[in-house]
């Protein structure tokens, strides 16, 4: 379970940039993204499947690991690096049966309670947030902010750490400094779809 | 690939019932019926999972197959005997290779061009529909009606077919005499809680 959390953690959105899964993980990683995620909610798992394969052909061009959004069984279908799973989604102990104990498996929690909970679960990170307001999702959980961010960090000083929600090249710096190991972006990088390469250089050099 | 169809196949709804799966399941094996499946549309993956394994051990006490409609992530880690497919779910040939060669694989089509093309797939059984009208899905495709069901069966000849849409034990005999094999019910057996037993009980013995 050795997985090393970069920095910078972009999960596509085709919502929001227009753009197929592979065309996003490609521009990204042609800004320099380490890892990439794909997040789909509106197609059927059958489409979201041949997303992934396409994406997945990019990751493996540029030997960047390529983690799925919630199905576990598109994950080992396509044979992905890992899956990131949200509250409602499977749990990481049915993920880690069976995805095997060298998977990636992220976890996304909501407050200190559901990141202690987190801790003891077989995952290689947690995700918590949303940090700031948020446009991405639909029903979003309430704002944890920066305070609730340190909070998580002085319960949990050792789990790998990924802020997420609303964070920009403005307040990026702040959630690190509050205890982030890593940071989820997706609107930020995405919005605007030609300079999503240039977006993710510019994070990086944050 | 061994998987006899009965000539009656229930599928849960709990929107219908107002019952929890496993209650539905064990209600429907008690009136006689030989498969289950279950399906969900609401809950998370997680939930369904929960409620997969508790209808799981009520049809295992009794020896009764249990489906699983969508999810093949599901059906591998509850154990299920096998998952139903939709046009936007994972394909047949995908999930086969996740779930070996004795799980059993259904298929929904909704015309003859998807039957013929499903003929061709790694599936124990067709679904062809809506035969009639239906309130259980959202967006219901076009109505196939009898005629379509028996030009799918002159088609067909041999796959296992399950008509499913409207099937009432007022029209049943019909779609039997139209060339189904087996017919799914959800709204005829679910609509009154409190007897579904004894619907279940009069389907067989239509």
């Amino acid at each position: 379970m050795s997985f090393e959390l970069p920095l910078i953690y972009p999960i596509t959105d085709s919502n929001i940039s227009g753009l197929t899964h592979a065309e996003q993980t490609a521009r990204l990683i042609n800004g320099g993204a380490e890892v990439v995620q794909i997040r789909e909610k509106n197609l059927g798992a059958g489409e979201f499947c041949e997303a992934a394969t396409a994406a997945l052909v990019v990751a493996r061009e540029h030997g960047v690991p390529l983690i799925i959004n919630d199905r576990v069984d598109i994950t080992l279908l396509v044979g992905a690096d890992g899956v990131h799973l949200g509250q409602d989604d499977l749990p990481p102990d049915a993920a880690r049966r069976l995805l095997g104990p060298f998977a990636v498996i992220g976890y996304s929690t909501h407050n200190l309670e559901q990141a202690v909970a987190a801790a003891a679960m077989p995952i290689n990170y947690l995700a918590i947030g949303p940090i700031f307001p948020t446009g991405t999702k639909a029903n979003p959980d309430p704002v944890v902010g920066l305070e609730g961010l340190r909070a998580v960090r002085r319960a949990l000083p050792q789990i790998p750490l990924v802020a997420i929600g609303g964070i920009t090249s403005k307040n990026v710096r702040s959630v690190i400094q509050a205890g982030a190991d890593s940071v989820a972006v997706i609107s930020a990088l995405l919005r605007e779809p030609d300079r999503i390469d240039e977006s993710m250089r510019e994070f990086k050099r944050l």
